[in-house]
């Protein structure tokens, strides 16, 4: 039977475990909080209890690879060291990777969880069928993960990927980072959030204004569901979502000319609002989009292909996937395996072992 | 002695021909005239003539590793044939690699002229000690390229690196790619030369008027002297150009993190007039810049290193070049080759062979 690997996704509110075996399936998934509160030890100790009871029941007939652990939060790929994590309080500084290591006697590979989800979805999602990719993940904020070769791209100190921060407007709205006009002012569940509570103080958007004073539970869901419905505000707002993703994901083109750019986390859900403006913007500003882009139609390869997780490789190459050669074409799409993308790209990470020109 | 090879720099208007050792060491160097006028074959005839006489003269006593050309336009790097190419009229479509292989009887490496740069800054220049980098050169447009891991990174297409065509102002000024408010509005010798012309027109420039007036040769050189010498309408140009890609810097620093991006190119030399504008908005726009930048003393390496060529490598160390670790500093600096980056970056390239994974 195929080697597993366990992969941890360790989010500021939710814990996920998983055990997945070397072709991609999934053998076994555990949710549960993430008891922040009670401490990092704890939390610790919850996750290695998880990933012990996971790895004991597939041990008997497997080979254990190792672990990966998703973290938010910036890593220090050599030292194992959490410098920088906004969701994790009291983490930075800490050895986390040498502790789990110590407490479960097997190596554990680190990584920022924008990275794991951009090496998921490349091992099985819209990217699978390329070596070179990147992902921007449309949550709370706006995370990004750069594969090149198959491999993560760190950059220097583990910073690299952080297209969330790319101006597109200079003027902007100031951004928590310190810019003004960052993408995530724009693309982010919380900037849909401010741009709808602006339209609702203009005056101008009725709909918008019935909604967030009736709905408790006002989201970015429920913009999305007016503009779906044709409300006028709600669907502006989705414009400039696109307009954003379309400026910034038109400079990754101008820059890497990767084959394929996917857009993931909760906001991607939005896409049929925001995406025929990302579109244009693409076809307008980047010269290298407009000189590979595929036709409307064949623009999402992923569209028709079968839900996660994919069997048959072999049904990739007739759903838009780019041959190697000459008239390669630039694929800018959905991500396909939703939240759990951190969870495989975890386990992916000690299945790829290290390589020595790119670690 | 050293292997040698041939770079060829084949420029719209001048071709330059030069015979480099593996050591860096300039053997000699042929420039002249490209004749576009006459015609294609002729081009490439007078280059194979410049390549054999430069081959003879040192091949009795060395070995002879290939060719390598840079060329100003896209090239397929799997067929050697030039795709587009506005300074070589009639050359797009046509066989260049395989015509100057069959006339010279060795194999020939075709690169596209600000790659071929990238890679002779990186093997020379500014960016010597460091193994990733990128470079913009600012000329009549502004052309980039991209170093990862020592090699040029081409993207899928060939098309990678187009770093003048990112957009900075999202509704600034129409550039010739179809887009607005691409860098190359801001910090080309052309946009200086449009900023200084719409700051005449406006009246509110007199001393450039004068300048523009007197001088048949007004030039982006003549700005930069008044601005130096403390004319503001003069001085404000070059921050427009330093704001400029101080975004698009910025916006690769997030995207990248690599240790080094070189600014070469013409207006280069104005270094003075809009690098400290350049690294106030790379200060405020990348947080990880901002996580990464050397003090403002330590900025630029290059400055006390003795120019080009470099025989000792061991100076770099003492002159800011950053050690492997977890300190690592963002460094943004002045190319150091002037003119002459793509002509050692063309005789590079038969030196470095083929790597599987990166060709």
């Amino acid at each position: 039977m195929a080697n597993f690997a366990i992969g941890v996704d360790l989010g500021g509110t939710n814990l996920r475990i998983a055990a997945v075996d070397e072709g991609g399936t999934l053998l076994e998934k555990v949710t549960t909080g993430t008891r922040v509160a009670l401490g990092r030890d704890q939390v610790i100790n919850d996750m290695c209890d998880a990933i012990r009871a996971l790895s004991a029941k597939f041990q008997a007939s497997r080979t254990m690879l190792g672990a990966g652990i998703g973290v938010p939060g910036i890593i220090d790929m050599e030292t194992g060291l959490l410098r920088e994590s906004p969701n994790l309080p009291g983490w930075e500084e800490y050895p986390v990777r040498e502790e789990i290591e110590r407490r479960l006697g097997a190596p554990v590979i680190l990584e920022n969880d924008a990275n794991a989800a951009a090496l998921g979805e490349k091992w099985l999602g819209a990217a699978r069928d390329v070596n070179d990719m990147c992902i921007l993940t449309l949550g709370t904020g706006v995370g990004g993960g750069l594969v090149l070769h198959g491999r993560i791209w760190h950059g220097m100190n583990g910073m690299a990927g952080e297209f969330g921060h790319m101006t597109v407007d200079p003027d902007g709205p100031r951004c928590n980072c310190g810019n003004t006009g960052c993408v995530e002012q724009f693309a982010s569940a919380t900037a849909v959030m401010r741009m709808a509570r602006e339209a609702i103080s203009s005056g101008t958007a009725p709909q918008l204004a019935r909604a967030a004073g009736s709905d408790p539970e006002f989201s970015a869901k429920i913009v999305y569901n007016l503009a779906i419905q044709g409300d006028q505000p709600s669907r502006d707002i989705f414009r400039r979502v696109g307009w954003a993703l379309g400026i910034a994901v038109g400079d990754l083109v101008n820059a890497l000319n990767l084959p394929m750019y996917v857009i993931g986390g909760g906001v991607a859900s939005a896409w049929e609002a925001f995406s025929p403006y990302m579109f244009e913007e693409l076809q307008r500003r980047s010269m290298v989009y407009a000189a590979t882009a595929p036709t409307p139609e064949a623009r999402q390869p992923s569209m028709g292909v079968p839900a996660f997780p994919s069997k048959e490789k072999g049904t990739g190459a007739a759903a838009g996937v780019q041959p190697r050669g000459v008239g390669r074409k630039t694929i800018v799409t959905r991500a396909l395996l939703g939240s759990d993308a951190g969870l495989y790209g975890a386990a992916r990470l000690p299945m790829l072992g290290s390589d020595p020109a790119w670690d």
